[in-house]
């Protein structure tokens, strides 16, 4: 690894003019070190970015986006991007709270312009921004989307290919093609792209129209050509692009992404160029490490390196430590399809992150990976629910908003029996509020024939799939990101509605919607240990239907409930709570609903947000002593007011 | 017209093998003849029902859709397939209150296999029962899906097409192209199409190598080719299809799909061949009725027709009655857009339906049409907000569903003022649970940062606009598929978070989200009237932020609060209320929350849905009623207890 040395100077991306040729290449070299040196003190995204080093650095020789427009889709690979735009030294601090965020973050730096984790948007917005720019009379700035292959397949993204052609927008799309999402890719499109991969242009030969006649089948004895086999031929031979300029853009490439000079060369060629343009260019994820670049999915956004070797070569990564939720259900989905072969399961391109490798493996023909297209994946499943068979939609909980229509039409309109399994619902720690599930509890509620769960702690999450799977209708379990805890009680089988009463108690109780329970239960303790207090549990496991026959119980007889939930207040577990409460004619002023206040959640440590949000067990043992002190107060003056 | 006489014996398709070819063409004159007997006589889609009859049929002769699978993307050209599939008997009930549903309807057939209307998902669905019944051993079931080239650009279509194509599935799926969505339809893919249609081919005539010769450009004077030159002449030549194929299916056409015999030969011939496949078919939206074909925007859904002449043929359409919201904001729309050169709007494909015909011809610059592409239509305008612009995001509530994430990520996330006016937010009639839009309060007031609001009336629809414009974020106005009406009333200005009082009154009060405030005042004229109550009205006009100081006063001082709003009491508007009052600690017994109860709303006129739903003036006074019967009763027992 090169030592640090250019790479402090660049204060804004105008430095980088100043720098000689072989000047940038070490600068491209130094990024590389740094982004070694910091990612492997901690889990962070490493293989994207050591893929778009020399892309970076042309793009901010070749443009001036403190005025023209840039989006890197996605965004996880923005490190080298913040590196160059005044953000070296704060870079140790990025994934931690407080600090840089892994993603681009407009509040960071002007250069930044959306705050993106979805991905397939970039070219949506890089077109509404030079829409802007246009009406506005700023004709003259430069807009630039990159997209990466496995963000393409998205259909936000053809329909912004088709909108930009439509309206002749003069901006380009690079496509950053490192053969990956962050699982292999697949589908036609990916397909199509392997095919550009093998042609002659990009091997470094040169294509003849003697080649050409080659490539065409004959017909019969004779060397005569069909019209379908020159079709065949043709189609074969100018493979590159046919599918982008069918769209009505013009298509560049493909080219090496890592050939700095190269890359600026063609870049300065586009920018005069007018209406939209694709410009392919190949990448490898995980370029300059030969360990990423050999496992670039291990590499994605692998754990805390262990051991660096003297010139920083990585040794041996951190084992993973405890089970989480997301192993706990991909076991029960592993169990689930093994023994019911009408049982499947779906995922969007997130099989490494929600641990489905062993399930693809055993279960090649009850796996379905749709890429990153989680509509399609939404209304694929209903498709196959109503063919008998009993899909498993297997989504992060923040992507699936990405399925909320299709939740809607293919799946609760018409009642039938699919399975979401929402993993990242609560807080995703330190990707930040891009990839926080803090959303699901609301907008999973909201339709007809829905059901709605979430395990309680490791213990619920089997029954709850198994009880999931024979279910004859839509129903969703949602789980965080977190630890497997199990609490020590008997468990209770999974019913339709029905909450499980952990503990009773006469001075109050929770009840918790999630693996939050296990909080409960840790505050319920504390405050038996030091209070002497009486608090009860209850795991709701439900929140449609609500068991309103055990919670309202709760409710009409004791002077506290508090109701807590890994999520947004706004319509959420709480707010179903009061609805029941209402209907039922009660009182509810003796519940108090916990849970995210109406603002984005920002990244950092799973334990450090939730004890922000006072979700953890301290928080909720000072929400009771507070509440008791107040009541306390108030119940020496006359009556309750409007606060 | 023809008399009917065949189409009363197709009691099922298996019908329609007894058929002679002169019979067929005479039945598919029949079927057209009752188009127009039924549809004349009542607001339904004509045209595009007019337009595939012939494909209709042949499908039915080549295919057992018993067993075999057959999808309608959209929906809304179901009435040829009804009226074969054993419907004729009550097809004249179509689109009325318990009569059949003017889409694809599961519980009226087994030929209906999706409740459809939001366009783009057939292709997805139809590989998810291909996949399904792969899986579960029905590999001889054939697949067919059916979309138009307005639905074509939707997102989900590519991402069906791509994971079919990586699947390999065995799958028919027809392109009826008939150059329209509702309105013209935009971008490339149009343009694509367009050209597919100039090709010889489909003109009749038959291409030759020489021909290809002559499309290829040459190079200098010699009769040199370019390899560029020699593309670019491919591409011409091999237009048809190619988009397809380049996504891994193959593709057939483009053929006259009103040419019954000519469909049938093809669609046998194409049902043995193995991997997707793409027919793409021309059909003229209206074939048959002179007036529909030249003029099919007007006939999409046309009024009821005033005068039949003595051969069938339309004379004359009635005049549009009163005019509604949707007349009031794109008033209001064309308005902000003549004084404000930043201000734009955005449709999917709804110009016709927004009626924003008039701000397209005075304002072309600062219209967009995305077509059917709600996802990409939110981004893009997040873009525009971005670069200064001020996009009024102009979508029906249902079909916004579809921008769901967009709204999250590239709207609230990042806090740009957009402005999403969400037309048809209630009931839309006859359309259906598809075209209800019964769930935005809810889901517009999940994220952070989003500002809500809905008119009380038509004074409030103007003023409503121009605040949301001058507002620096996020920003919703639902209003509703409904006549406009005025409160009598002095007008208060609108201010972020405040309710307008109407009528205080001391026996109870509505608070309404919406134009529900209008049966709010009628139901309290009569409380006053008959019942001697003095029951006030407050138009709430922001669901988020509540006007908690106006409301919880209100909640606290009054006997009877009820709230009114023309949507899903999930999450929606009275559990905001209830929420409120929670957090200010009142006791919340008095608030009755009325909207639509959790199940999904059936088609019928507006005013019947609202009735059944008891959010008419006459539900409400009952309600009001019957509450202080309770009450007066359980005044003369000891306290509440659970119900």
């Amino acid at each position: 690894m090169s030592k640090v040395e250019l790479l402090p100077r660049i204060k804004s991306p105008a430095d980088l003019q100043a720098l000689s040729e072989p000047q940038l290449l070490r600068l491209a070299d130094e990024i590389r070190g740094e982004l070694v040196r910091v990612l492997t003190t901690r889990s962070a995204h490493f293989a994207s970015n050591l893929g778009v080093v020399e892309l970076c650095l042309a793009l901010h020789l070749t443009y001036d986006f403190s005025k023209d427009r840039l989006i890197w889709d996605t965004g996880h690979q923005i490190y080298p991007h913040k590196l160059v735009t005044g953000r070296y030294d704060q870079f140790h601090s990025i994934r931690t709270k407080g600090g840089l965020m892994g993603f681009p973050n407009p509040a960071e730096s002007p250069y930044d312009l959306f705050m993106t984790g979805h991905a397939g948007a970039s070219v949506s917005t890089i077109s509404g921004l030079k829409a802007g720019d246009d009406l506005l009379g700023h004709k003259d700035r430069h807009a630039v989307a990159v997209i990466g292959d496995g963000a393409l397949p998205c259909g936000m993204v053809f329909e912004a290919f088709n909108n930009m052609a439509g309206l002749g927008q003069n901006a380009l799309v690079i496509l950053n093609d490192n053969k990956m999402g962050i699982c292999p890719r697949t589908g036609g499109v990916a397909k199509y792209l392997d095919q550009c991969r093998m042609t002659g242009l990009y091997q470094g030969g040169k294509r003849t129209l003697n080649d050409l006649l080659k490539s065409i089948p004959l017909v019969g004895e004779a060397a005569r050509v069909s019209l379908e086999g020159l079709r065949d031929g043709m189609k074969a031979f100018f493979k590159d692009g046919m599918l982008f300029e069918e769209f009505g853009f013009r298509y560049f490439g493909p080219f090496d992404g890592h050939d700095l000079p190269a890359m600026r060369k063609i870049m300065k060629d586009l920018k005069g160029q007018k209406g939209p343009i694709l410009l392919h260019v190949f990448t490898n994820k995980g370029h300059g490490i030969p360990e990423a670049a050999d496992d670039p999915v291990t590499y994605h956004s692998p754990p805390v390196f262990e051991k660096l070797g003297p010139g920083g070569e990585i040794l041996s990564m951190k084992k993973g430590g405890a089970k989480g939720y997301t192993d706990a259900m991909s076991s029960a989905i592993f169990g689930v399809l093994s023994s019911d072969p009408k049982a499947c399961v779906i995922t969007a391109a997130m099989c490494q992150g929600n641990k489905l490798e062993k399930v693809r493996e055993a279960f090649p023909k009850q796996f379905f990976d749709s890429g990153i297209c989680e509509s399609h994946a939404v209304a694929f499943a209903a498709g196959m629910a109503k063919a008998g068979a009993k899909p498993i939609v297997d989504i992060y909980s923040t992507f699936l908003q990405r399925g909320f229509d299709q939740i809607f039409q293919e799946v609760c309109l018409q009642n039938l029996p699919v399975v979401f399994t929402l993993d990242r619902a609560g807080v995703a720690g330190p990707d930040g509020p891009t990839h926080h599930g803090v959303f699901d509890v609301p907008y999973m509620r909201i339709f007809p024939n829905m059901v709605s769960m979430a395990p309680g702690d490791e213990a619920d999450i089997e029954p709850m799939l198994k009880f999931a799977m024979a279910h004859n209708g839509p129903i969703g379990i949602r789980y965080p990101k977190a630890n497997l805890e199990k609490i020590d009680r008997s468990v209770t089988p999974i019913e339709l509605g029905k909450a499980e009463v952990i503990e009773w108690g006469e001075d109050g109780c929770f009840v918790a919607f999630g693996e939050r329970t296990v909080a409960c239960m840790a505050a319920a303790k504390r405050l038996k240990d030091e209070d002497g207090l009486n608090f009860g549990v209850i795991n709701a496991r439900f929140v449609k239907p609500l068991d309103t026959e055990t919670i309202l119980k709760a409710v009409d007889l004791l002077p506290l409930v508090v109701t807590v939930e890994e999520g947004t207040l706004e319509g959420g577990f709480g707010s179903a709570v009061l609805e029941a409460a209402n209907a039922a004619g009660l009182d509810s002023r003796n519940i108090v609903r916990k849970g995210f206040a109406d603002r984005f959640v920002e990244h950092g440590e799973r334990a450090e947000l939730l004890a922000d949000a006072g979700l953890d067990a301290n928080g909720l043992v000072s929400l009771v002593r507070k509440h008791r002190e107040v009541e306390a107060e108030a119940g020496s003056l006359s009556g309750a007011g409007i606060g």
